[in-house]
């Protein structure tokens, strides 16, 4: 019945932790900390706009506003080209191990889509960058709205042409997949442990009512194809 | 210094015409002209979106009553579940002949993606039929414009941050082109004398200003990569 997988990309399709601070290596010693505290203001950037307090903006200027919060943080002083440099760092993030071949498997039985907070030029530039193929990009710049907002997952099962329930969301986030289910969504659980390093404690395994759980694309392919 | 080309796909990707002919031939012996017909009510069912008469709606909606409106003319009687079928004929052209080579080829030098006056499960499916691979879908229900009108592609331009001389029209019809030179766009022009069929009389030749002309988009991969 499910005719579309959507799926969450920071965390469930990339390391973007990693990522980030191999990317910030030249500039400090403390990579990881700054990803950290980079990713730190994600949610709190996004929640002025979910809240109405701003206009909706595109990531890449929220990640700008967060960047130059967190450089004045580590009292890392870089001038304005190395900045928007550093803004496109989350445009090159690198993909877990499993998500290529898991994503090619999958794409032969299902349209396949992004549905992320991230615009969709960072979008384009990770699927580039990691060898994906999506036959389209929903997501927070596409709907107008940023994620767990129920319009976002709404307005992309309407570009699809598709009823919620033919609409699975893809996810290593409860927080994401609970959404998602509240607007009828299937809802499919991987598993990514480390994304916030080797201590994580959240997200370790799916909450109630979700449809699938796996360990990885690999193993979620192998379930559904 | 073009780093995205964005095509039109009516005509100049696919054959609308013979593709819509061959799959009305089980219903009138007069494929061709229902084709005819059925195009024809194209432009003036966009023009009422365009000059605000009503508000925007996909264009799955206008072809299902330009569809209503030739079934009448032909004397056409299917129900509603046949109209909806029909409709997606629309999802199911075939593409020219040297499309698949001509993308696979440019997209690894470009980023690629339609800027159709279809819909986006349109450009989704019409992907997956021809196997294309587009990095995003622009177009009328992604910027919420249709062609030729000049939001549509300075939206596109935005949505991939590109300033417009960074973006390339590809396309079979001066019309579409000379409003994306209007906008700031590079414009190329692809021969498809055909697409009305034999006595095609119109889209012949580039207009002025074309940067490039090319036989067909394995020629324009020739020329560009």
């Amino acid at each position: 019945m499910v005719k579309a997988l959507l799926f969450d990309v920071f965390g469930s399709l990339v390391d973007w932790r990693s990522s980030v601070a191999r990317q910030m290596a030249p500039y400090t010693a403390e990579g990881a900390a700054f990803a950290d505290a980079w990713r730190g203001r994600y949610q709190p950037s996004m929640e002025a706009v979910r809240s109405g307090q701003r206009p909706f903006v595109p990531l890449d200027t929220l990640h700008r506003e967060s960047l130059d919060a967190t450089l004045a943080d580590f009292a890392i002083d870089e001038d304005e080209a190395q900045r928007r440099e550093m803004t496109l760092f989350w445009h090159r993030l690198d993909a877990w191990e499993d998500v290529a071949e898991g994503l090619a498997s999958l794409g032969r039985k299902f349209i396949l889509s992004p549905h992320s907070n991230g615009n969709v030029r960072l979008m384009v530039d990770l699927a580039r960058h990691n060898d994906w193929r999506w036959d389209a990009i929903m997501g927070a710049e596409t709907t107008g709205h940023y994620k767990p907002q129920p319009e976002s997952y709404r307005r992309a099962a309407e570009l699809l042409m598709l009823a919620p329930e033919e609409c699975a969301m893809v996810a290593a986030h409860n927080a994401d997949l609970d959404a998602a289910r509240a607007c009828g969504f299937k809802t499919f659980f991987i598993e990514r442990p480390t994304e916030h390093g080797p201590g994580q404690t959240t997200d370790l395994a799916p909450a109630p009512g979700c449809d699938r759980a796996a360990e990885n694309l690999r193993a979620l392919a192998a379930l559904l194809t």
